[in-house]
């Protein structure tokens, strides 16, 4: 198991070229929040926008649309509830996140299959928080996608089968293989497994154990994932990131909330495109 | 009487372990907020959340929704008139602050029934505001749970029947006896009152004289619960470290805002850690 | 014509004593904002707030609840439409400000109504905004509370019935006399009236030249006036402090909006008090 | 082809003389934000604000009020579909923003028709966004005000019916000449075309490559509009401070959020003023 480099993230985040447009930098919806959890797709819809995606659409239910757009006027918003709509912008996407406070009820498991069976395998995915809790429960074919899923230890039990004291890095290498998924297995030291490699990410605090802390990096890794080509190196280097702001932030603070992680991305990006 | 002592508090606040998790620093449930007063319970959640408590629930009106979540997306939120979903979520509660905000309809007493005749002794409860008022004019039973008041010398009046004349240490100790509870009687010199001890809070300054400022204070004696084992000095801790952020945001103000401690409780509960 | 100086103000904003509690610093409801203003009233409660005032209460348009709670919690709201629920509350106010977004609707006119003719002679009342344009078009009778008006020049002539031209210090004298209230006439160099005495504000800057900028002194005057004994120079404070606070953020900005002279208020007073 | 120079610029944003009041800085209506583009219309309204338009109003969809005031207080709100109120309201403005976040449905394309039949030669009028899709999807004669249109290449293209690779600086200047607009090519280097002139914006950074970035220079370009006399040097200096603050910003950003260029306009007019 290798450990993420300072080198692979700044080679991942590179310089913008000068002549681009918001295009260039990735389509990316974010479906989640119900009328409970609507703070989590907040939260990963502004770690989205914040790591740079061009354009963000969040579907959600529309009750979350006004407290939404009071702190992220750059993102567009749509009821996840209307599938025709939900179907015409899927379409444009580049990546989709889906999971961050969608819920278990009837109507998000619709929602997570009506987006599992039209993604295509030019669009890449994120399954995060509710989505995994409702594919371990009721599993369903996943699409031929890159995909990544980011579950914490009794998230990745109920979808790898894995009890937690058996998730060992072997153990977790055969189930993402498996499932056919790059996983990002969340710890106090998270590790990530894609294929035949994994890696240990060296960063991480107790400051970091509040809730939002997992939606946020559910947005940064499809934040990275619209703007950087290689799939794998794109998720470690958000991994990586979310935890290096946290550290620092920590130098200070007994908790560090997500959202003051998220205000932090640029400059942090900035920093790693200058090395 | 003793006054609560800065080794107290850096006692109480201990360092985080590094193989933690949010689950590790307590489900906490903050119940108030009517159509009316919904900042209250805004500003208790925001209080809690910047304490550190893992992960924070907010039943209240569902005309809140929107505001709290404008600012604190941190938090989930329920409608407090669901009394099923209040019931299951209940059970999986560490503390629950109940009161801020929570006004004196009878949908008020409803809800505060329903509460005290679910906690558990595993459960540790906090009364303030409106809870205290309830209770007065209608007294209940009390649960065998942990519990803590934080009345103003008004509202105190009414939970003890002590005049605020009459309100000796002696005699706050007796009523604090009597009900069973930690009892946190606010005025200028707030003192704190648990079986046979009593603490004097050594900082106060006029410029908290403010609304807002006991909801912002419940909120934090709640998500010191959430984390802390002692329960006498989690209460203590949290006393002390409000009135001592204001008294310092005082130096340069004249007023002091709930909402400018809160985002200050990160950085004092870090220095006290590392003390 | 004397010019407000600065041994007046820090006279009036005294150091709080020790021993004192948010009622000490004065219970205020502000009156406005309909569903297309709503952002006046959020003003005027935003520096009543920060002022001191020590409890706020927002009496307007159901649909202003979200957005005034999304940035201050601190304050409490009420349907004005809710005459009942009014009249309650009105009784327990010491400052009550009208006329921040109130609008010219016929539902504006009666809560004018209503509280023009319940307000005490106890109560300070501030008239400000549509609430000059509702007496100006149909006057009615002013209560004998002390009151004072924050016209600026147009709303002036319609309520004095002096064209702009004719608004001479002494015709203005007159003129407030005749009103039997404090008159501040707002302009580049803003006069105060008052019996037989009248002051000039030695600051202002074009930079405040942008719209809410008047909500914003209401409020300001309605939270001095809940905290300091001489209700003329209790207005006379605010005015000075309000256009300091300009001038200074004027030296580095071309505008100044309303509400970052809010948040510089605290720290003024603070500075005048310790003079 | 010229360069917009620091001088030009400096003659624009002149120091506001002393004895001006808000009327004089201009009324501006920003019209625009449907039920799922909201925060278009709020980060144009926000821009315009900031940039010193003396009165701001905003005509959206209702579900865009609340999120709009939570954090523009200082900006009144109508319905757009409310044609007697809008038509009551244009007659005052001085200029008029159409189209961030307006939508093509139909119910956008009559309040489009609404404001280019009623808009008067006095008036100055800023297409932008989806005002140019609906006009170049269904052309209707533009009034005889001055006009300035905002489009990035593609809707360029749709406008004037030059491909992106046709559009050399002679070709714009032609269809902007048949179209009697002045327009504002938005591309990595944006160029301007009025008449027989044409400039060439030297700022710009890849940092800017996301949503939103659009709207707030809609927004800047009415807000100097409202301002500065001189029609096409109020549009160059929005144009060119829109992306000199922008590339300071990039200095330690990888990516500018909308707002953040909002939150600066203050300064760099105040610095431009005094050079």
């Amino acid at each position: 198991m290798q450990t993420i480099t300072t080198d692979l993230v700044k080679q991942t985040i590179i310089k913008r070229p000068a002549d681009s447009y918001k295009g260039t930098y990735g389509r990316i919806m974010l479906i989640g929040g119900n009328q409970n959890f609507g703070g989590a797709i907040i939260m990963a819809a502004t770690a989205a926008t914040y790591s740079g995606a061009g354009l963000v659409t969040v579907a959600t239910d529309p009750s979350n649309f006004t407290s939404l757009h009071a702190q992220l006027p750059e993102a567009m918003v749509m009821d996840y509830q209307n599938t025709p709509q939900l179907l015409a912008l899927l379409k444009g996407m580049d990546v989709i996140v889906i999971g961050p406070g969608l819920g278990t009820e009837p109507g998000a498991e619709t929602v997570l299959t009506t987006v599992l069976t039209h993604v295509t395998v030019q669009q890449r995915l994120v399954l995060d928080g509710s989505a995994l809790t409702l594919l371990a429960a009721n599993p369903q074919p996943l699409p031929a996608s890159p995909i990544v899923v980011t579950p914490h230890q009794m998230e990745w039990q109920r979808l790898s089968g894995l009890k937690i004291a058996d998730q060992t890095p072997a153990a977790n290498q055969v189930a993402a293989q498996r499932l056919h998924v790059t996983a990002v297995v969340k710890a106090h030291r998270t590790t990530i497994y894609a294929g035949t490699q994994a890696w240990r990410n060296p960063g991480g605090s107790p400051a970091m154990a509040t809730g939002g802390m997992g939606d946020t990096l559910a947005g940064m890794v499809g934040g990275f994932l619209a703007q950087f080509a290689d799939f794998n190196h794109a998720i470690l280097s958000a991994v990586y990131l979310h935890s290096a702001i946290a550290d620092d932030l920590a130098q200070t603070r007994y908790v560090v909330l997500p959202h003051q992680i998220s205000a932090e991305i640029p400059k942090y990006m900035h920093h790693y495109s200058q090395l």
